[in-house]
């Protein structure tokens, strides 16, 4: 009776038709892969987040993680959900073979990942952050770290955190405090308090890492005085088994209006002084290491948001297919039997509404899965180079977009459901409270607008922005062949070159009317660009479903004419929004920069 | 430490500067008034609600109502507020003095609702339905009935509650299938299940009266069979108090998202084939008695809205205030003091949108309320005419624009307050919880966009349309006379009279395309009217401020010049967004309708 967790046919399109995933198999990395064997991890993803992970979504955000004897208890199913995710590799489904892995691709590893977060988000949280933590040990751990540390985090039974935020330096990472004394044994000393530590502290593994950014005593204020520490919650003995436990404690639990299943704690770090930790990476590149692994975390974050988007679509259209209420406008006779809801005109507007924005950005999501793959595998200097250019542009968009429109796309879920979609009976509440965190973690959506145009669009002298717009330029091309797509392709390079001639007017205007002028919009900016990405996406994707729906039928034929629909509502309804947003930004509307605050 | 629940300066002004509601104390029914009986009635409202609603209403949240040996229990702060609310004689602030009311006007009564909404919503419905409710038994009841239950309802000894929804028939009223079955007493004998019934069940009143529709057996199908029943929880006895139960059970509790100090019930009537019911009007005249007081409770849905979006803004503006971080842009010294995030641009933008939805909507609905007043008491039939009709049109935007648009302001409180906006430690993510129920009961706002275009923009020929163009027009004359409104104005303008040329459209398509192709955007008309309209409350509201301002220092100037500024935004940020809309409008845009189901 449950709605699939995503549409697998979706999924098959934009791996394998759009994205061309099969392709990394020529490349030596991947050779021992196949389509094959990229179908049968996502089946084994499938599987267990159906089986283990969305069985207990309701009871974890229900019974939410508690204190019993000092311990922090979770709901059991969590802890089964988990040793079925580890044992079946998932946790190393990226990481090199000779660590233990499976070696997969970064695009089919997200796609996996993608089940999960649609199955249960709390739950699938604790595999993101350790994978995400396994991945800095790795790029920047030593031989002995990665030893200790990196090997049982990819076997599942150490996970991992990020602690970053401390309770008055959250978006400004520069003023943070917690401290790391260098010790004669060669590692350090560690003191602060962190919040909103995401799997802080749990049973659910034998020990927990925790990445720690800090401070070595007399380092330079801000940013480049913060240095990465290595944090265990047990410290190891003689045999890398965790021991004796390390000097952090739990400063107390917060509890939040979704996101319920992952334990969201306070650390104190050194209380009684003797909290060990070891530096990773060089010190004072504390940041830089956090930053390797950014866009991998933001590209998981944003595809969190698209998932629940996706859910929620998916559930509201089963539930609208099913559900009988009212009649056609014009019906008079009220003895006629009702019709579906789905055969509403508004029922349908929200529910395209919600195919465009979560089918578009789940595009996306794996589009940008695919550049890292590109980024990292890819034969010649060029493309990878290209690759990374573009991934840092989009990177921020993938992150804030689908966290804005899939938490509307939830909404408008609930709304299709009517009275039954606000109640706990039904799943589409809890998918809009999970949700409504991701405009938030990993950099609020105003950090992304400002990371965007202030750095993004304008670093090595605008070249990421040059080459997003040669790839929009290329789909309007080929789309042009079509007809049923020569207006949206003609739309799609009128809305490039709007962006085009914005992002001028902004960098013109930072010169005449300062930076804080010239960045004081910039979440304005940011959805722009966003619709105007998120419209490409939807001409890729309709490109690739004009050229086959000559040969198809039957459900075939509807899904690519599913996509053509999705599409042109996309560019009917919501790339026109972009045009007062053009309006606003090129004149670097000066309402918000200018309001004083004893005015409000 | 905790904000306001509404800014009073802004409320005098609406009330007084704005609504001039003192001028109704001119008139007969209110003659024993006067703006300080108004302000006397105001001062307690906020009093009650401040002591005794806003306390609890975070623990009301925690413990939603819980069924104990067969009772719905609540905890005990909510029968303790109630008590404070009845005894204050709030619950006949409206009523006639004959029937022991205040006599206030309905806006000034209005007025003391919106500080209980926004203190707490949840125990603030309670009295929202026993008012609607008496307003109804007041209407319609026979003097009997009135004696028996109006009266100990506008104590507050007897709740109300709004019978209508079925488990399937929710928009769709006309399904409805509770069945009455006339008695030899004169009676009737109810039998059917109702579902979302709020207020259903509970110990905080000697007795619940439900007004429930129903069909007399034999009626006709559809909408013209339904007849309105009295339905008390326990029958009364000889003299008058409430004695033995009557057949009426509980289903079930129902738990939702949000608004959980409500208790919502399924509600199963005459499982034992003697539950008494009392027509209340004539046989098959249930929905027009019931739409006799929709326009009020819909205002009334609207304003909740509105106060949980009012209360978001002013916790997430004093949390801006006090809370450092980060720098402005272009200051590159680390070593300088953070500032307050209310300085950082992105913040301000969040601030102003929420206050320019808020305040903007604040004045709509009181603005209405005043129109209620003026329909039942302005001197001349013509004025009386004109304030029906304009009401009949507004209302649903009423209820429908700030349930969109005061949920997105509760989406940036939260946002502003980032990590700790998301915890349940914060007021703000209640609020956003709680006001998302407003978009669904008492019509969703896609039945209240399908009454604006379908019934309100065209009845009477237009008359209620051409009435609010001529009252736009007025304001945009009014504030022509000021340079710093000129643009505004004539922004206003082409506003509204793009309005009236996609109204024309559209009414036209009705013809050559028919009505489904006509009512399929229903939605973005009643948005792109609603933000019209706002723009509209924006423009006459800085009139007042324009006007005010030139004797005006300190804080009343900065008051002043802050309704300035918001205006300035609404009409820079917000207005514009319309244009798209109207293209849309215009061409009867097919996209939606055509869709069809398989292809999702």
């Amino acid at each position: 009776m449950t709605a699939p967790l995503l549409n697998q046919r979706d999924l098959a399109f934009v791996l394998y038709e759009l994205l061309d995933a099969d392709e990394l198999t020529k490349r030596p990395r991947f050779a021992e892969h196949s389509r094959e064997t990229f179908d049968a991890a996502l089946e084994t993803a499938h599987d267990i987040a159906r089986d283990h992970f969305l069985p207990h979504n309701r009871e974890a955000d229900e019974r939410e993680p508690w204190l019993e004897d000092g311990r922090v208890e979770t709901v059991p199913a969590v802890k089964a959900a988990l040793e079925a995710f580890s044992k079946a590799g998932l946790m190393a489904a990226h990481a090199d073979a000779e660590l233990g892995g499976m070696q997969l691709p970064w695009v089919v590893a997200q796609a996996c990942m993608a089940y999960f977060q649609g199955a249960n988000v709390g739950t699938a949280a604790y595999p993101l952050l350790t994978i995400a933590a396994a991945n800095l040990v790795n790029a920047f751990g030593t031989q002995e770290q990665k030893a200790l540390y990196l090997t049982p985090m990819l076997e599942g039974r150490f996970f991992g955190t990020m602690a970053l935020t401390e309770p008055s330096a959250g978006s400004s990472l520069g003023d943070l405090r917690t401290t790391a004394e260098p010790t004669p044994e060669g590692h350090y000393h560690i003191r602060g308090a962190k919040i909103f530590i995401s799997g802080g502290e749990h049973e659910l593994a034998e020990n927990i890492v925790h990445l720690v950014l800090a401070r070595i005593r007399g380092a330079p204020a801000g940013v480049k005085g913060i240095s990465l520490f290595l944090v265990p919650r047990r410290l190891l003995d003689a045999d890398g088994r965790a021991g004796a436990k390390n000097d952090v404690a739990l400063g107390g639990l917060i509890h939040k209006m979704g996101f319920r299943g992952t334990v969201s704690t306070i650390l104190n770090f050194g209380e009684r002084d003797r909290c060990v930790g070891y530096l990773v990476g060089a010190p004072g590149q504390g940041l830089a290491c956090m930053f390797h692994m950014m866009n991998e975390a933001r590209i998981g974050v944003g595809m969190g948001a698209v998932m629940l988007g996706y859910r929620g679509y998916l559930e509201s259209l089963e539930y609208a297919r099913g559900r009988p209420q009212g009649r056609r406008p014009g019906e008079k006779d009220p003895t006629r039997p009702p019709v579906a809801i789905i055969e509403h005109a508004d029922v349908k507007r929200m529910l395209l509404a919600q195919k465009a924005y979560v089918e578009g950005s789940f595009a996306l999501g794996l589009y940008l899965a695919r550049l890292v793959d590109e980024k990292m595998t890819a034969p010649d200097d060029g493309r990878r180079r290209e690759a990374g250019l573009l991934l840092e542009l989009l990177t921020p968009i993938m992150k804030a977009w689908p966290s804005d429109w899939c938490l509307e796309a939830n909404r408008l879920a609930i709304q299709v459901l009517g009275g039954y979609g606000y109640t706990r009976e039904f799943p589409v509440e809890q998918l809009y409270r999970d949700n409504r965190l991701n405009a938030i973690h990993e950099g609020t959506n105003g950090i992304q607008a400002l990371d965007l145009l202030g750095r993004k669009v304008v670093m090595e002298n605008g070249a990421a922005a040059k080459l997003l717009m040669a790839e929009i330029e290329r789909a309007c091309e080929a789309a042009k062949a079509f007809s049923a797509l020569a207006d949206h392709a003609r739309a799609l390079r009128a809305a490039a070159k709007a962006a085009k001639a914005t992002t001028r007017a902004l960098v013109a205007g930072r010169f005449t009317r300062g930076v804080e002028a010239f960045l004081a919009n910039a979440s304005v900016y940011l959805d722009m660009l966003g619709h105007t990405v998120v419209a490409w996406m939807w001409l890729k994707q309709a490109t690739v479903a004009a050229r086959r729906l000559d040969g198809a039928s039957g459900a075939e034929r509807d899904f690519y004419e599913g996509k053509l629909a999705a599409c042109r509502y996309f560019f009917r309804w919501e790339l026109p929004k972009c045009e007062a947003q053009h309006a606003l930004l090129r004149r670097l509307d000066p309402t918000c920069l200018e309001m004083r605050s004893e005015l409000f």
